[in-house]
């Protein structure tokens, strides 16, 4: 397990993360990257998201609050991505109930994510199985997508993140659960597009590190579980969760690093 | 009066609140819905506005930050919500300084709001009166707009809530105030759009209670007034009030909601 | 030096800043302007945004998150504001690495801006100087850019302020320099963009004290300065640090306003 090593690679390196996010994600997304100590470019014009992507460590895409012109974007960054070699991560937000973004999500995998992360009903609506989600909630249990994600990683040849109680991680044959969390951020809005966006910086980090997808997807979701804990400890509710969770990403050591190490379950 | 049942609804039912907002408020209002116990879908595409709109327990649309495909997502919304009887608000943010707005707004208010939420400068131009804001700011007295309010209700065959030191609710024949909240809610940013998004959850959630939309409308009101007055106490200033609230909306129990209920002065 | 006077100016005259802004800074910018004693209007609808320009007591275009609507809707704010002899400020976010941008950007110069607003490497590249930066960070020495930003505020016959751990503030013949700040201030997003709102709201009350735009450009660095200073005293990281910061620009008085001058420093 490698999070202090891919933790002081990003604090070391400060990769740049491309994200062509959502309304609701965009500052707290920025603030999260800035804290864990990567570097934040929020860039979603078709244009400058392909020009952007091709010097970016690491390119996230998020499918929440969908334009025409952000899908664009989204299309135009991930082929720059891919030819570039830069590695991508999908975040299928709201994939399922809505009709148009589901299409961009599913044609957006055609274009090979190094990783794909999202909620179990996200990840099921991807694979194209039958979504019982509303939306951006999480009403389908992690385990009950756990041969949508098996598949989908395979159909990729990437990574599939599946966030929950328990967060399930899986490249289609290795399979590794991340445990740590606090119920509160459930309670926080765009906490799941914050994950995405960090592990878009664990996986900038890992081109350095000879660390794999797994590994950085792996350590991206133990750091974010680990400050998660602490923060939860220290907040008084969603609100003052938001600020200790922010405090504690950008407080952590090597130490702390070790310990969320340990809510690794590779079993 | 109803805050502590309709309090209980939300938290039970977590109604998903379709908003169509602007971009100073879409974190912010996602996060009282959650801090609330409701479920946020911030979703403005004209397609997908319509397509969730229709399975929505709620729609709230805000004009602030308008660009001419939000306003298309808010009129295919706010049809396609008054076709499947789903409640709807409409928070006519910035509507009178701005010319394009305004008629955005008014075009909105032939699809029958089911309440109309405002300051009481935006509910005066909103009514056709001439307004003296300078745009989102109460430089009008709440009593100011009374008239126009009452009006604007039983023409919509609505809820006109107009937002101030104490809130004024109406349908035109019953008036309802509420007292409440606190001065540090005039120093942050999209307040009143948070109050508009609350108020959806409400409007759901009364549509398993009984309650009418002027009561949900109320209970909605004096629940964020009591609020604001505790985050007002435990804040030091604007910055630290933002995530106390959040807090309090999300500690608040049927104790609390009962005080919030004697803030209402059915009078 | 006259931090006290415009600090007193923009209390009692709560200017109107209109603000054409990226999707990371719209909120926070908001709150800043709010804290501060200032009224804030995100507004960036082409049509919108020109009848407001031309109505607001400052302006300030900033080009992150570009995208062409947004984009026209800076050039139309800008020329209703130049027309109207409002005061304007550009802040060339990411200028340098994005070619699109850069170029709407030089042509946002053309429109002729009272202040102009960034880190070393935007100013360097705006200037038409090899830039070195990524984007939006600061891996550029203030003094690296000095002769751009002197050459450039000629050209423009306006103000450059260059941020770094010491800014600089330049008319292209006399200099100023403002210390303060704390290193907190670089690990949370957006506050270069609130930085330029706020030199917004100053440039908005130097018209009623008859202070320059240096004068006023100079003073909100200090006073952001001086709260960043206290507010990373109080924060426990990034994430605190925003609220901390938030409730210190509320919470400046006169006293505080007097100490932030001595930051300010005519060499």
């Amino acid at each position: 397990m490698s999070a202090p090593t891919l933790l002081a690679a990003v604090r070391d390196g400060t990769p740049l993360v491309h994200c062509v996010t959502n309304l609701v994600a965009t500052n707290f997304s920025a603030n999260a990257l800035l804290a864990l100590g990567a570097s934040p470019a929020m860039v979603e014009d078709q244009a400058e998201a392909a020009e952007l992507a091709a010097v970016a460590g690491a390119l996230v895409v998020n499918t929440g609050t969908m334009t025409p012109e952000r899908a664009e974007g989204m299309r135009a960054a991930a082929s720059a991505a891919r030819d570039a070699g830069t590695p991508w991560l999908l975040d299928p937000v709201g994939v399922g109930p809505l009709t148009w973004r589901t299409d961009v999500a599913r044609r957006l995998l055609e274009l090979g994510p190094t990783v794909v992360r999202g909620n179990a009903s996200e990840i099921l609506a991807l694979a194209g199985r039958e979504g019982r989600g509303r939306g951006v909630d999480a009403t389908v249990a992690v385990d009950d997508a756990a041969d949508a994600a098996d598949e989908l990683a395979r159909r990729c040849e990437g990574v599939v993140a599946v966030s929950g109680p328990v967060d399930r991680i899986t490249d289609g044959t290795r399979v590794v659960h991340v445990h740590g969390g606090h119920p509160l951020m459930g309670r926080v809005t765009a906490m799941g597009c914050a994950l995405g966006a960090l592990t878009g910086a664990f996986l900038a980090a890992a081109r350095g590190t000879g660390d794999d997808p797994v590994a950085a997807t792996v350590a991206a979701h133990a750091v974010v579980g680990a400050c998660g804990a602490a923060a939860g400890v220290a907040a008084r509710g969603p609100g003052s969760f938001v600020p200790a969770w922010l405090d504690a990403l950008a407080a952590l050591d090597a130490r702390g690093a070790t310990a969320a190490d340990t809510l690794i379950d590779p079993a």
